[in-house]
Formats: structure tokens, sequence, C-alpha cells
């Protein structure tokens, strides 16, 4: 029964992109320990050839985002190639104004005009990288903030960063109509006290004043305890303004656990409401929709290939649970006002089982079954831990 | 050393107002309890003339906001003279769209265009009743939301809710330039999955489809954990929405308990930053500020009368705090990155015991130096206790 | 696959019950409204009758809590043969000292000596009616706290409670080896500041104190968003102290929404570690475990039949989906550090449809194999509505 | 009139002393980005000089927080007589098993028997530690925990915990009654799905089984979002089992932010309830309370000496309100169930301005009035910025 299911929704999972970030393949941890972990990736190429083989086993994930400085290269053109290569496409470009002394007290926001325009420089900078790529987005994440009331003037550094932001945005229309900046909001960390954009609201009235092309990230991790993410895409979504997502899960803050593993049925739920609102399938000249699925995460604990693996696949398990929520029998209940009626067809669909189909729907594409076991058999970890010896393991830092 | 301060920024204290909500006058409780309480008020007038006995005694409370249909009555221009004689002004009026069986899913939002019908016309029926009370806001909170995954189509109601404000708006602005429409946000309950208006985000966006004469009213009880709420209150007020506040405290949930009392340094901040941000001090014709200050409470196991005198006293004390952070010092430490320093600036304001002054500030103007033990003396409450027999003590259902 | 799999656990669903609370089929809300349910119960038989309906439908419900003074009759052994003619017992006696005037500020842990005696006296008619009807637990839910610090002295109502509870205890011990005394705890709600048995190491501490018959109840609504509810099921349980469970679910507070509709994921988890700690499964003379399953829930918004019904099986679908782990397989990946390979295996249980097994299953029972469309077609709610005319609809005050 | 109040209180606070962490004044900060300062120490006797300089100015802080292994020394006599002479004592051990690879999945409670023995046994060499400095507490705080559902046998884990503790404690013991060991809980962080010692119950558990040398430390940042931590403060000091407080503040997570700093009120409730408690005032032979008070906060954006300056003054100034309390009207009212008179009481000592009272009763003492302007006079800063050139900065790693 799943079965006949399955095959009415199978032509919608064509073409489903899930980019994957470099820094996932690299080491990564908390404030406390970074552990490291044998075959981390020393270059950026090691980091493009990592997220290829989670793309050669899942068809899942044609491209890769950058982050720089952390994948700073002379040539990106060269780098362009070697991923095209690999098999897969550089993807979107982010900003880092986290990790220079010059920062401890704010970028794009800094009282100091100096330290202000070295932020904007270095957007400038990845602007620059994206004309080199071919990357679509320029993701914003701010570590912008203030630990102690009284430290920072809040309204000064929103007033700021408008204009920073402004100033960016500029070159960024001049680089085609099709690029995008997108704005990520964040909750708390690394700010405690204030977060200079803390929530969707904030991120959404500085992308619209800036035009059309400025658009919000949503990243799963980023909202205060209690917060109905669904929603918040719906609204997004019916404000257009819902860019692209960051991926993954947590249990209290932002723990950047692999999507899924924390709380299943809200992956689905917010999965939903994306088909819902028209923010998944093809839509852009290169086949993907102008939402662009993202992982951000970390794996602290777990190897890091599989970690990828293994989080492609729950979106995807989640995308077709989503895909078969019968939406006429749910309208229909949902205007019955049967809210029991309405909450059990939409259960069905996430009661349903779709591993053994996606299993077949891979082996018809050529692809393995099961990716995760396909990897363990694969010999590309031995074969990493083997070759990568020597060097210095890339890590945030 | 204080009283000088205060002598400064004593003339900013002049013409404060915190508007008081009828239905904090009558019995309230929990979904477990209501308790009574003597002496309760059984009308209107009752309510007001307590409400006009916490502006006798404090002279901050010169307008009452009422709840429709709680305080339905046929004749509005006389229960307006009625509190004039009282020494207040009719206030707010606050729409109610929660508490008739066809609301039990929904309300301005509902699929049944019947019953949005119905809730559309309650609020019109709230704009007569403003345009013979001369009131100038229209505060609607929403119940509206759904308790189920499933039960309710989000995007579709938040498409009929704009709808619904829209044919509101339209009237409300045919009453005058000055009047306003003030949607509340609320994170979560009655509705314990999604809310239809869950954070000032949705607030903003639906107000600024309206126009010019829709704004945002922030109520310090209706957040997530962990939510900083001044940041909200200078976003509202840079973008031009905040158009008030329904003031209360609470340590967990929408726990309605007396402002200042559950984190008084917190409310201190929020004040700081609506002076900060403009929105505090005389700017309308009546000599208020477009800001509106009320209280939304309820007393569950306190006296209801020096509940709300009390929660007064505290707005006042954290305004005279918060005039009285040394701009310009906290300003230069800000600007030279001295965080401990711009901190300290802060929190000496915090610091400052202005219940002194204050109080001989209250004997200049003739009023009660010790609003709380004036009342406790004054034998208003031994007195309504003994008049106030029989008839049905008034309470929210 | 599944098939084979659920044959091997199938043997561990036997007997599996989950009590049901009379008050669930009454009329409940929120504090702003309580909407009426055509057919609702009138008396307690007719929620005994109700409650029947849902062991009649799904095998899972074979008792009946009872809440003193909700369901006080003058004949409590015509009430337990009236229970067993409808296919049912009764089960858990509830205490209730939150409802009368003179518990606004306190019951066992009132600071007047009277009070307390007064709470102290209705636990003993508690007990009184557990003797009459045969119920093993008393369980003791308190009201009791304080809204506003220095309100009252927190200690103070700490030792009162001991002391309270110790004399309950005594009364209870004398009425057999097997009466147990179960002290529920809660965060919040409805007192606001402070509760006076806000958490599991509370509600430890306290009947540790007391003996050898006195547990904790965990009510899986009851806690600080993020806490880790499986931990305390796995802590109370090594401790032996792990009494009985009130089962439901919310997404912020104290929804008391359906169980498992909420979070499913969690409920697994929580099931696991109950099996993991030996607490599932036939323990005591009457074939039930020592842990104790009970729904306690409120449908506000839905039909109360269909939403116990559905609520039962939640338990029983996620039980299967529990017993269904791979514990050898598990036990390997975490002693082996493999950290995905564990997860996975978990998962894989998790992610199992079981609906149609257990479909099966009931039917070899000669129980309907989809108990929601049997109840439907039943047509029992059309003749409750219809005979249920008159009379006054049962809520909880 | 504070004056007088305060000259009655004033011998109460003869004698407070607050511990000093050692790695206070190395680098600290976020998982993003570690910022280093100038002047930052770069061996444990410039951490001891800095932590004496805080003694110095405030006469508050007269023993430092050792942190095995960062703070070992081959010499501990050599490193106590240093301390002497800069006129402070070696005070509490605090272990470390987060730091070595071997830790990734654990250390007391992990599943591999070597592991846990070498997490023993670095326990058993920070005895010898306590043996060579005379210290008389061994804190122990656990990163232990996991991240993905099914990782880790919860059960198997707090087992093994019980076990590591006991071999632990039973060598602490022969060190002499006096000596403690402190079980510091932890609600979150490093691990993201279960932490193995979340909650005070939990440790309150464990350390019941130890024995009496065995108690809890507080730490304020270790609760979850809304936690009543006055409460928890009152419980365990009612149980006997309130060791220690590692203080700070946050906003949303264990920020590590100055104590005080987030919310004040919070910290006069915590006081005043440990002196409710009998936790506060003379009572071991060395002049302290038994419940220990500690600082464990980080300055990430701020410098760190006059950080720590702050701190202690933080919970002087609260110590000071709390013990302004009325108790004998506070009592009263409580007994009279007068809420808001109660409440009235509690904040009047609250609102306190005992800032003024404390600069003069430092003079009396020979410290400075304002040890903040002290030390910014003192030129300490710029001295230490000018020698402490070279050699690498401590900081956690």
């Amino acid at each position: 029964m799943t079965t006949a299911r399955f095959a009415q929704i199978a032509p919608q999972l064509e073409g489903q992109a899930i980019e994957l970030p470099s820094w996932a393949f690299g080491n990564s941890g908390t404030r406390f320990k970074v552990f490291g972990s044998p075959g981390a990736p020393r270059t950026i190429e090691e980091k493009i050839a990592d997220a290829a083989t989670v793309h050669r086993l899942t068809g899942l994930a044609p491209s890769v985002a950058l982050h720089i400085p952390w994948d700073l290269v002379d040539d990106y053109a060269g780098l362009r190639s070697y991923a095209a290569e690999q098999g897969v496409a550089l993807g979107t470009v982010n900003s880092n104004t986290f990790q220079d002394d010059d920062y401890k007290l704010g970028g794009l926001t800094h009282v100091d005009a100096k330290i202000r325009q070295k932020a904007i420089d270095h957007h400038l900078e990845c602007l620059e990288v994206m004309a080199a790529t071919g990357s679509r987005d320029l993701k914003i994440w701010l570590a912008d903030g203030s630990n102690y009331p009284g430290q920072a003037d809040l309204r000064g550094r929103q007033d700021r960063l408008a204009d920073s932001l402004a100033t960016i945005y500029e070159r960024l229309v001049e680089l085609g109509p099709e690029r995008r900046l997108v704005l990520e909001y964040k909750f708390f960390e690394p700010a405690f006290y204030h977060t200079d954009v803390p929530d969707w609201g904030t991120s959404y009235a500085q992308v619209v004043a800036l035009g059309d092309q400025a658009t919000v990230c949503l990243d799963t991790g980023h909202h205060a305890p209690g917060t109905n993410i669904e929603f918040v895409v719906m609204q997004l979504l019916r404000l257009g303004r819902l860019g692209s997502f960051d991926f993954n899960s947590r249990f209290y803050a932002d723990d950047d656990l692999i999507v899924g593993s924390a709380d299943p049925f809200q992956l689905f739920r917010i999965l939903f409401e994306v088909i819902r609102g028209g923010g998944y399938g093809p839509a852009n000249p290169d086949g993907h929709s102008d939402v662009a699925f993202m992982l951000d995460q970390c794996h602290n604990v777990e190897d890091k290939i599989p970690g990828q693996i293994r989080s492609v696949l729950n979106v995807q398990e989640m995308t077709a649970r989503a895909l078969l929520v019968d939406r006429d029998a749910l309208a229909a209940a949902q205007e019955a006002g049967d809210v029991l009626g309405a909450h059990e067809v939409f259960m069905d669909a996430y009661q349903t089982d779709v591993r053994a189909d996606l299993a077949a729907w891979r082996e018809e594409r050529g692809l393995p079954a099961y990716p995760m076991k396909a990897y363990a058999e694969s010999g590309y970890q031995q074969q990493i831990e083997a070759a990568r010896v020597g060097g210095t393991q890339l890590s945030w830092t």
C-alpha cells in the first residue's frame, strides 16, 4: 500500500538538493574541547572530496557551501574546476566577522566606523569570491551582540547594521539579478545578553529595507524554546522572503546535531509547510527551488561523513513523508472542523515508514539502496585515514 | 545626591499615564479555580469607581480600558459622563472573540465565512463603542490558533486574518486619523500548538499591510522564554509601529502578575529602551505619548485595588530610574568600548532608590506620599465590602 | 519483515493497561473558556460508561481513576459494581485541595493549622473511598505555591508538607501493604512564582522520608522546557520510586494534549526507558506492572471519547515500537562507542510502522482492528448526544 | 534611615568570603572565538597574583580555587606558600575529565573500564593535591553525557557513576572528616541530548548514597529555563546537602556572566534563602560557613580583574540587602495571609541602595571605598600588561 502511494509522490523527490557545509568535515566541538578525528581534511580540496562522497552515495548533495576565510584559496576558478571533477558545485558563500580580534565588540554594527568598514570590505571580498565561483547566495550570519545590559546601544547598532547591509547589497545587485543576500537570525550565542539579529522579524525587517534580492535564512536551531518553527516557515513563505534553510537539530540550544535526530516530527512539520507554501520543487534555472536547503551542523562526537549522509537521508525521508500527506482529505477535515480527523490524516503520513520504498527508488537510479551501509563498506574512511597523515587538520579556528 | 539628580528628571515624570484594565477589578484566576474576593465589583460603574480610586491616590491612572462584551452597556455617553465625574476617562476598547461557542476553532481566522463575519461584526461594534466613548485605540488580541498539528491550515488562517483585519481597519480609518488599530501578539495560550499571531514579527507584518493607523501591542508576558523584550521594544520603535504596552510580569508563562514583581531589572531595561527610542513623553494632543502604557494583569491571590496601585507605582519608580541613566556617560563608555564602564553607568541608575524622592514629589502635588498606605487607611476597601452585597461579582466569564 | 519482528514482541503487549481519568470525559478548557460538548456526561456513572466504551474498543483501558470530590458518591460499593458491570474497575483515587476558598494560599502546606487539618482530613476521606473501591493508589497533586517573592516562607511550607504527608501516609499504611501514596510534581501552575512540589527531586525527597509505600508520579507535561524526561524515568526507576505516569503531551506548558501528539519520539524514548528499567510488564497480583500508566489529559477542542481512544492507541503503538528495539545490537554498538550505529539501531525501531500489525493483533483478540473507525461507526456518540439531555454537564468546577 | 538599619546588619558582613576561580583570569570565550587580552597570566602564580589583587581591594576573596590539570605544578607546598605571601589561600580543587581524547564519550561513566579507571585515578591525584594544599573541597563537574538518543545506556552510566564516585569518596574520607566531595550538576552542555548529572535531584541522590562528606554544588547558571533556583537552595539546605555555590549569571544558557548582572533580584532571592536556611555565616573552624561561596565565571569580552571585583561586590551588595529584610515583619505578614504586605516587606529590602553604606564600611576597615575605581587608579593593569610579555597566555585549553 505504501508502495502505491509512494509511486505517486516519487517524481517530486527527483532533483532534491541539499547543500553541504564544507566545515562539517573538519573538526568541531564545544568551548570545552574539540576532539580530533582520524582522516579529517587538511585542505578545502579534501573537504570537497568528502562532500562529493556524500553526493555519490545519496544523489542528494550536489553542492558545497564555502566559508570565508576558512576556505580562502588563491584560485577560485581552479577550485570550481576541482569540485566539478569531483561531481559537485560550489554553492553559498558564508562570511565570517567573528574570529578577528577587531570584531570582539561587533562587526557590521560596530560603533567604530573603521571596524565596520573592515567588516563591510570582508563581505565585498566574499562577493568577489561569488563572482569567481558562480555562487548565487551570500549568506550573512552575525555574531554581533553584547553580554551586559548597558554595554551597547541596541538602537544605534540596528541602524548601523542597516547601513552596512545596504552597502553590501548595492554591490551584490551589481553582480546580477539572480544573486541573493541571505540574512540569518539567531536567538543567542556567542553574544549572551542581546543579539543584533535575534529573530525572524528582525531579519525580515532588515531584508525588506534592502530590496527584492535580500531574503531570510532560517536555521532550525536558532529559536527560543517552544517556538513553532513551521509557523515561521509559513509566514516567511507567505511574505516571499524565505531564502534558505540551515538544517540541524537541537534539544536545547544551538546544538548543531544531525537534522531530524532530536525531533523528527518537527522536521516533518517544517517540510510539510515548505511544500504547502510553494517552497519545494523545481523553480530556478538550475532546477532547484528558490528556497535553498542546506545543512549547518557540527559532528562533535560522531563520524563526519556518515553524519552528513545520515542528515541528507533524514531530510529526504521526511520530505517523502510530508509529500505523502493526503492534502485533499486534510483540507476536507479542516473545513469540517474535524480536529481529530485532520490530525489523523496528518499523522498517517508521518507514521508511514518510507525507508524500503526509498531504497528501491535509489537502486532504480544507480545509487546504493542503503547509503550508510555503502559508505561503511566503501573503504573510503580507511583510505582517508591512511592518506591524510601530517599537515594540520582543519577546524573552525 | 539622589535628590539633586532626581530634581533634574522630575519634570519628565509629569503627565505619565498608565491605563487600567476594567477587568483587573473583577475576580480572576486560573483554569483550576477563580477565587472570589469581598467587595469585587458587580457593574462596570463599580469597576470605574475602583479605577478612579487608584488614580486619586497615585495621579498615574487617568483612564480605564473597556472589554467588550464584558463592559457592554446601553448608554456609552452616560458611562463616559460617569467616568468623568469619577475623574477618569474611558480608554482603549478591547474586543473579545474567545468566549462564544462559535469561536471554538477561531474567529477572524475561522475557516467558515459566517463565523469570520460574526467576528468582524463584533469588531465593528467595538468601533461604534469607540465612537461613543471617544476612545482612540481598538486593541485586538486573538485567541485563535490550534492544538494539534494538522488541525488547521496555518497559511490559510494567516491570509484570512489579513482579510478580516483589512475590513475592520477600513471602518476604523473612517472614524478619523487619530484612531488606531493595535494588534497584540501572544506566544501561546489558549491555543497550544500554534497561535495565529504568536510574535512581534507576525503582528508587525500584519499591521504594515493595513496602513499607518495600525500598530503593535507589546504585552510583556507574551514571549518565549529568554526573549530579550527590550530589543523588541527598540525594534518596534525604530520601525514606527509600537502602539502600546500591556504591562504585567511573569516567571514562566503568561502569569499576569504585578508588573515589575518578577524581574524588576527587566522592567527597567524596557523603560530605558522606550525612553531611548522616543516612546516616552508628551506627544499627542492630549499630552500623552503615542506609545500607550496599559496594565493587563489579573490579581488571582492578592487584593485587586492595592494590586493596581502597586503596579502603577512600579512603573513610575522604574521610569524614574530609567530617566536617571546618565546618557552622556553611557554613550561615552559605549563608544570607548568600555564594557564594564558602560554597564556600571547603566546599573548605577538601576540601583538608585528613588522611593523617598517620589514620595516627596507626590506630596508636592497634593497626592499621598505613600499610596499603598493611604489606600489601607482610606476605608475604601471596608466601604465597598459593606456596600457591594448581593448581585453577581464580575469575572472574566 | 516487520511482521516477524512484531510476532516476537507481541506477547509483551498482552495485559497492557492504561488507566483513564474520569474527568477526561467532562468538559474542560482554559482560563479563557470551557467549551461545552454534546453528550458530555452529567454523572460519574456516565463518565464510567464512556470510559468502558474506550476499553471495549481497545482492550487497553481496564480501569478509571476517580477525582474526589468531583466523583463523590454516597455508595462506592455500588459504584464499584456498576463499573464492573460495564467491564472496568475503579482505579486511582485523586485528591483535590485546590477548589475550596480555604485553599487560596495552600492546603497541606498552609500556614494555618486549621486549614492544613482540613486538607489532611480530605485525604483521609480519600483513603476511605479507596477502602470502599479497592483502589491501590492515592495520588496527590498539590496546587500549593505562591505568586510573589516574599509571599510565603518556602522552607516552612516544605516542612509542613512533610508533616501533613506523614499523617496521611500513616493512615494509608494501615489499609495494607499494597496501598501506595503517589506524589505528583509540577513545574508551575496554578502557582506562578513557586510551587511546593515543583520537580522530581522534591517529590523523591518527600516520599523517601515517608516510607516504602510512597512513590513519585511523573506527569509528562510537568517539566521545565528542555528537560530530558526519559532521564528522570531512568533515575526514578533506578531509585525504586517511580509509582506512576500521568501521560499527556504538550508543546509549551501543561497543555494536557493527547499523549504522543506533540512529540511522538519523546514518548518512544520514555517508553523505551520504562522497559529498559524494568517498569513495564506483569508484576503485581492483578497482572499489571508496579508502574501505573494513566492518562491525565483534557480534550478542550476535540471530541472526548475519540480523544481517549487515540491516546491509549498512541501509548500502545509507541510501546510496540519501543519493544522492537534490538537491545543486543544496541548494547553492542554502545559498547563499541559507535555513536551513529547505536543511534541507528534505536531509530530503526522508532521508524517502524506498527499499525498494520497492531490491527491484526487486535482482530485476533476480538477487538476492532481500527478502534477510531469502530467508534465512529458504533453510534455511541449519537446515542449519548440524544440521551444526555438536561441536567448539568460535568466539568472541573 | 538606611544607615541605621545597615549598622544593625553590618556585623554579619564580617568574614564573608567568596572564592575566586584561577581560570577567571585566563583567556576564555565561546566555541566561536577566544579573544586574547593584554596582561593575561601565563602561570598559576600570575593567576594567584591577580586573585590576590581582588582580595586586597575588596577584602572578600581570601582564597583561589585550582583546576587540575590547568593549575598543575610540581610543588604544591611551594604554591601554597606563594599564595600565602600574596595574602590568599588555595581553596577548592576542581577536577577535569573533559579535555583528553579518551573522554570523548565519558569519564567516570565511560563504558570502558580502563577509561573509567583513568578518570578515577585523575580524581585520586586531585586528592593528593588537596592533601598538599590543605584544600577542603574536591569539586567534581562532569561533562559526561551523550548527543543522540540511543548513543548511550542512561541507566548503565548512572550505575557506573555511582561506583566511580564511591571509589573516590572512600579515599577522600581517609584524608579526614573535614574534607568534602562536592558534586556539581548541569542542565546541558557540552553534552546535548543527555547529561549524566543534569539536575539537583540526581546530584542529591548520588551524594546521599556516598555518605555525609558528600554534598551538592549549585551553579546558578546550570538550570532549565524558568527554574526557581532559590527553591532548590531551600531544599538542599533543608536536606543538609548544599555544599557550595558556583556563582555566575546568565540570560539563556550557561553564559558565565558576572553574578548579579542578568537578574539581580534573583541573586537577592537566592541569598535571602541561604540566610533563611542557615547557610550563611561563621560555622566551620576557619570562620566561614559550611556553604562555600565561589565564582565560576568567564569574562569573554570584559576585563578580567575588574570583572572579578564587580562580581564579589555584587554578591556583597545583595547579601547586605538580603540581610536587611525585616524577618519579623515578613513572618507576620506571611502568617496573616497578607500577600501584598509580605511581598512589600521583601521588596523594601531589595530596593534599598546599600552602596554608600558599604563604601563607608570598607573605609572603616582600611579598604578602598570604591574598589572598581581603586583598581582603575592602581596602575596594576598597566603593570601586568607591561610585564607579562612573551610566554603563552593561559586559557582553558
